[in-house]
């Protein structure tokens, strides 16, 4: 490890604090120093700085302006993680800057933004991560290893979701200050894509040898919110008679110019067990998240059949010789079962070494634009949507691929 | 039970020839005769015929031309269970004779004849059945009954998915003279969707106070059956340079009327297990095929609950106290696990009794016309189909519904 890399952290919220604490702190040792620390709310910014010097003895700048943060000299990068509207906008700014940004995920609110954060990222030549945490998740890594393998035989279709009951979250958002209640109200989309399409794009060597072409979107009725608040909270909940425009259930159907077919769901306002619905489908075997199951053509043991199904929950037993080397021997630290901690890592290596980062900037962009896309397609009855490349061709001939253990575009040089 | 009906059999491939053997010889004793059998090839005539024979004592009409059956005094109704390029054609002609149809299930290839099949309905009176019988599966039905008692809250999202690895069936079509061969090769499409959408429809009142309005449908590449042949049979076989145009996954979502969608998915070109894929999502509970769990929202118990997951497999403990009054004490007889003997119970008491048949013929035109939908839509890029309205509006108004215990319709009447 080199030279400590100074972070200015803007948004402090429920999910920014967190990773402020469980992450970033925790990687003060050898990696990095919170420098400045930014939040529209002075209570946030002084519970950040307190917890900042309180673990490193690093009194950070604090302010509520993020222009203040991105022009600090003492500031080498920048982590956003403040509401989703605004990411793409401070991103931006930071890049024009000089600084080097992870960006926290969500969905972008146009095509024309993220057009400007790729035509920045080309004038200045400062990228722009999305901290997918997601594309270094065990599972989601070890499926891409045995895909790599030949395992799973060619994909020709996957699945994800972002399945997972918000229901208090969001109805719950005036008391916590939290963006998700005013997007639920406003807006009806497929409004968090990443977190299942990231790892199915590195899985399908989006923006590197394949891309995303075309879309549909469709979203249920709104019936999820309303039946919640009445139920737990009563007529008398200020939000009882709120009409919200997010559809329930919002099924997305992505296109690839290689032929595979991506089925995204969000899912985020009935009852329901926490999923991200990772499929993966191959003329040779699959792995359905669901069931927690691979299965397997010609190979597959008569042990893993019952009643004519595959045994559920058999994935550690294919992980056993198959683990990712990002996972082996990993100990997991911080949030989310140790993804964040990777993802941070991979962010933090690629400012230190100056190379490309792992989700670089036209991976930011084309993840992130799903959500604009799908909102147009609603509102147009479902209409087939481009999806830009904003590679401009160079998706079928890139070689500026930077080299690194959290490079998932170098998957198939790691040593098995 | 009054009269036996007399019954001419039109198809007699490999699912012709099961029912006939499995469900309809069976029911002879109290229900039907079969009066004359029918079939393109010989072979199959002559094996029906003399079942037939063997079993009842009756000698049918034998012919490989099924106008001579329709024609036919002694013929009450006629079951198709031809290929499916004849169904409509064949159902058509039966009507104008005066002869109710019931037909085997599979999808349509024109919006047309669709129309053609509601008008001859109109005009002649006489009506035609799809035989769909997972309207009639034990678990969609109690499914069926929690959503009627409400215990799934309002309906809101509906998947289902016909996922059966049909590879050796398709790519030995040849030898067994079977039409999917042929339309794997020429067509791209949902080309079986009722299976899934039958008991969904049913479920979410189509026809009857709902109706579909509109679907995309996206197709993958097709490898599956080019890798399977290759692996299993070499580059000698016939097909092993084929060029399939069917697509190995095909996604189609629905918007009805009343704001719900559907996601049907044909999946029958990978390796996987079996399933329908059968999926309910309420404001208040859920129902997973691939788990075989519910999920409720303020009732769960504690003992479905495994690592933050339902315990898979929590079906039984619920049907217990809610299957459906069809499958109470009943003891399953026949294929498909007795679905296909309650379907053609109700189609022959809906024959004996003249009633509306509990799947009709606005049911079996909106069910058989996704396909040709899902066709012209992956042929233009995924762009939104409108779906007919084959009542013209007597969706919200209808009265003419037939009484009697198969008819899914009327299932809130039914005593629990």
């Amino acid at each position: 490890m080199g030279k400590k890399i100074k972070i200015g952290f803007i948004g402090l919220g429920g999910r920014g604090y967190g990773l402020l604490k469980d992450v970033l702190l925790e990687m003060h040792d050898e990696d990095v120093d919170i420098t400045a620390v930014c939040d529209l709310y002075e209570d946030r910014i002084a519970a950040a700085a307190e917890l900042v010097e309180k673990k490193t003895g690093v009194k950070p700048l604090r302010t509520a302006d993020y222009h203040e943060v991105i022009a600090c000299k003492n500031v080498d990068a920048v982590i956003i993680a403040s509401a989703w509207e605004s990411h793409i906008e401070i991103a931006i700014a930071s890049m024009k800057a000089g600084k080097r940004v992870a960006t926290e995920v969500g969905g972008a609110y146009s095509i024309e933004d993220c057009w400007r954060l790729v035509y920045t990222y080309e004038e200045t030549g400062v990228p722009c991560m999305l901290l997918e945490n997601c594309c270094y998740g065990k599972i989601e890594l070890t499926v891409m290893n045995m895909v790599r393998k030949g395992m799973l035989g060619d994909i020709v279709h996957c699945e994800g979701g972002y399945m997972h009951d918000l229901r208090d979250e969001v109805s719950g958002g005036k008391e916590n200050r939290h963006y998700r209640l005013r997007n639920y109200v406003n807006r009806c989309c497929e409004n968090y894509p990443t977190h299942e399409l990231g790892p199915i794009a590195k899985l399908l060597d989006i923006n590197n040898g394949n891309r995303l072409v075309s879309l549909t979107s469709t979203a249920s009725c709104a019936k999820g919110l309303h039946t919640y608040i009445l139920d737990r909270k009563g007529e008398g909940d200020p939000f009882a008679q709120t009409k919200f425009a997010q559809g329930d259930i919002v099924t997305t159907v992505l296109k690839c110019a290689n032929g595979e077919t991506i089925t995204l769901v969000l899912d985020t306002t009935l009852p329901r067990t926490y999923s991200r619905h990772f499929t993966i489908r191959g003329t040779k075997g699959s792995y359905f998240e669901d069931t927690n199951s691979f299965f397997f053509d010609k190979d597959h043991h008569p042990k893993y059949e019952f009643d004519g199904k595959p045994l559920w929950d058999n994935f550690d037993e294919y992980a056993k010789d198959n683990l990712h080397p990002l996972w082996q021997n990993y100990d997991p630290k911080g949030g989310h079962g140790g993804m964040d901690w990777i993802v941070f890592h991979a962010f933090i290596d690629s400012v230190r070494n100056d190379v490309r980062p792992p989700i670089d900037t036209y991976d930011t962009a084309t993840y992130m634009c799903i959500s604009a896309l799908s909102e147009q397609s609603i509102a147009k009855g479902s209409m087939p949507m481009d999806i830009p490349d904003f590679t401009r061709g160079k998706w079928y001939m890139r070689n500026d691929i930077a080299d690194g253990p959290y490079n998932l575009d170098k998957i198939e040089e790691y040593k098995y």
